[in-house]
């Protein structure tokens, strides 16, 4: 039997972030596993992508929310496909804002399952393997698209805030406890909207590509860009590892900014400080 | 019937900070209502202590991690003993550093139920009538003591980081979406040992006496002043209210700071700065 | 001689947070001592209004910028009316938004020297004398009213956030070296509009009123309610410092949140968390 | 006369980062331009090397504190040289650790001309040309070497924490209003021992090879391996730019974090979170 590439393993491949990592990686050499948990339409279209650049990749539909589906996902591609030298946490549960009494228990705990739980189920069933492998030489990456939920809780936020300030501290564990092991932990956040049909497209619908237009030239950040970022952070060697990194386009606020230019802050919040009075 | 006094509900009232803030809030006038899992001698001690002080309080048995059980306890609040007009979130799951591995499944879920669903679940339950209460001008207080976890994810810390990092951005969400309606949401990051018997106590079993005193003079922080600092949060002004505090005795090093006064900073981090290298 | 009563020193002491944090030390028995640039009048009128009361406060002109200025104070303070055992420093440099080409160099220079150096100036010449007292029990405060530009860069404010990320930082520094020997310092970030005539009044004019009208109720910062924060802090005890506090009304947007509850985030970044795509 | 290469400009091109910097960017196709504050032996000896691997490179003495040379230089440049299309400013002022009365007023201001008044003189000089070039297409970047003192402030650190505070909030600033003009900012946090002979090399004299030693295998971060993800930085397009990243060994403990994997948390901070107590 031919020796097994690495395995890329993104959990939450869609024709978006994943979907466009999973490619990067696959043109790197790696071989790319795909995972959502609905569309096999869609996935069959960027396994055919990935194969016809002459890659190789595999699809598979995952319930992350169900117990036990992460953990045989991984136990399946290690025995059957390859040994998983880089893995892509790309699931949240951003579902727009609702006011507290519009979010439900089910779905502040759903948010907590696919946003957080998740992430530590992942880590916890691939984590064994990576440590193993790292010892001799190979170090392991898992990479974690985050959001600006992550570090601020917007109004309308509770269920995602909650699920993405969680992950990120859990981010920040796993990587203290295995970097030194040999696993290098990244959290990218991700502020501002990227052009994912799968995603951001859905939630707009039609007016997807008005918002696109009215957000001018590169206003909106191109997934395939978001993966060289991502493929940079699995190439850094082990004395020059980045955890976090915030990525936007150049014309959007940074979500620590208050809006560009005022001509004069209507809240006083620019003049807020103290003078001498 | 009698006016019915306000109520400060503490969820997770200890011997320690839990207790002592009822304390001060019963001294302040209002009915003070207990809540913790087990241990109704020391519950009894508590309200005992109370009433020998001339305020008033009840004292019930509650295990949090329950469905429904922090919603019954908010209602029939309202409904027996009187309008909840501040509360105190004083429940964590922190249990000592656990690897991963050492970290199960129930016991990641067990931290989030406890650190951070049980604070979404109580505002969940208790704002709708703080609101109310709010319009004719008696804002509501929500009180949550938190941890450095909740800011930074330290090795072994998995469960309860998540649970407060998740905690945290709630804490965000719910102060944005309710300030503006009256409900005084605020974040305490305890940044050191507290004196407190039911927690680093149990922890710490009979080391607990020599740990106190190595800390030095004044070197564990007193739970009472805990609770001055939150009755004082409790009395800011609707325009004059502040979100997160840290606390931390004046001998401990803040979570930010590496060792204090190194000779050589063995690592090297003292001098990473460039200097034209 | 009669015993002196312990001082209070304020930089920058205006109509506004400087005045009434004055006004709430004196009443609370410290000697207060005004210190502001110009406008001996005012300051004036800050003094009968501190002795009407009861109290007793002295007032002298301090150009802060001027080199010797601090130190010279500091010392006939120290000389001539009594032991400093807490002191704010509550100037800044906030000028309004100006852009980089029309901040020059002579004034990106002046908002360190007001903002930054001023801070390490005081602390230099201050902290000698409050940590020898320190040794029999009476800890110092060094309170430092800063503004969100300590935390985060807005457009606009170049000269104003360098010198307040530098001022927190060094604040950050001053509580590590001085918190273990009894200097109590403590980093306030106002959030919002403060009711102050000589500093938002100037910058807004005549608009001013309009301006907190239109804020609503209560939805500028009372300074005098500030005051009874920074009271609380100067009394925490040893055991039970805070470093840094925020403090806005409660109508605000907090400074890491967006414009509270849009109906469609318009930028897309309500909805940039991954989904699987 | 020929084209001219684009310019890449290192203020404070030692042997380490900057210099490794100016060879990666040199190899990209830039000219580069090494400025440094003496040592024109080791500035030789960088463009030698530059040129001998097929680039080109200009070497320079610059005294950045002095008033008027960084805007020399840049206009030099721009006249004799070519377009300043990206720049480092890789100039700190780490003097190790320092008590605050062993940090003279010249050395306090000394750390903010070099660390933070420096940065803002370049943009000023710089950016307008920048600005011009990226109406047609060539964005500018500029990135800032920085270290942890920029967010966090440790005991003896109070002239290059206060320097660095400063720095990442006017690079916040710059972000703020030349991002959506075409200039990238980037404020790379370098998290760890650097081998760089010019800086931490000279601090640590003749123990500097025994450092690198305890420090591991891959113990200490390679300055050609941080280079190369100032490359990456430099090549994201406008729709996908970073602001922030942090760089440090896998064997460091992150900033944030405590002593790795403590087997029982003596200050007790690791139990300091809320159990009900």
């Amino acid at each position: 039997m031919p020796d097994r590439k690495p395995v890329f393993l993104v959990i939450g491949a869609g024709a978006g972030i994943g979907g466009h990592a999973a490619m990067r990686f696959a043109a790197g050499g790696y071989h790319a596993v795909l995972a959502r948990r609905s569309d096999e339409e869609s996935l069959g279209r960027l396994i055919d992508r990935i194969e016809a650049d002459g890659g190789s990749a595999t699809g598979t539909l995952l319930n992350a929310a169900e117990d036990g589906s992460i953990e045989e996902l991984v136990e399946r591609v290690e025995r059957d496909i390859g040994p998983i030298e880089a893995a892509l946490y790309n699931l949240g549960a951003q579902i727009g804002n609702r006011k507290l009494h519009d979010t439900p228990h089910r779905t502040f705990e759903l948010g907590w399952r696919l946003g957080c739980f998740g992430v530590y189920r992942l880590a916890h069933a691939m984590f064994p393997a990576m440590v193993e492998r790292a010892k001799s030489g190979n170090h392991g990456t898992l990479l974690v698209t985050s959001a600006t939920s992550a570090v601020r809780g917007n109004a309308g936020q509770h269920s995602h805030a909650a699920a993405m300030g969680g992950r990120r501290m859990l981010c920040q564990t796993l990587n203290a406890e295995f970097g030194p092991q040999g696993i290098h932990v990244a959290h990218i956040l991700v502020d501002g909207a990227v052009d994912a049909p799968d995603t951001l497209g859905k939630l707009l619908g039609d007016k997807f590509e008005a918002f696109k237009a009215a957000k001018g030239e590169q206003g909106v950040i191109d997934p395939a860009e978001i993966a060289e970022t991502y493929w940079h952070l699995a190439q850094q060697p082990r004395n020059c590892w980045t955890h976090e990194v915030d990525i936007r386009p150049w014309t959007d606020v940074a979500w620590w900014n208050d809006n560009p230019n005022p001509e004069i802050d209507a809240s006083g919040k620019g003049f807020a400080g103290p003078k001498g009075g």
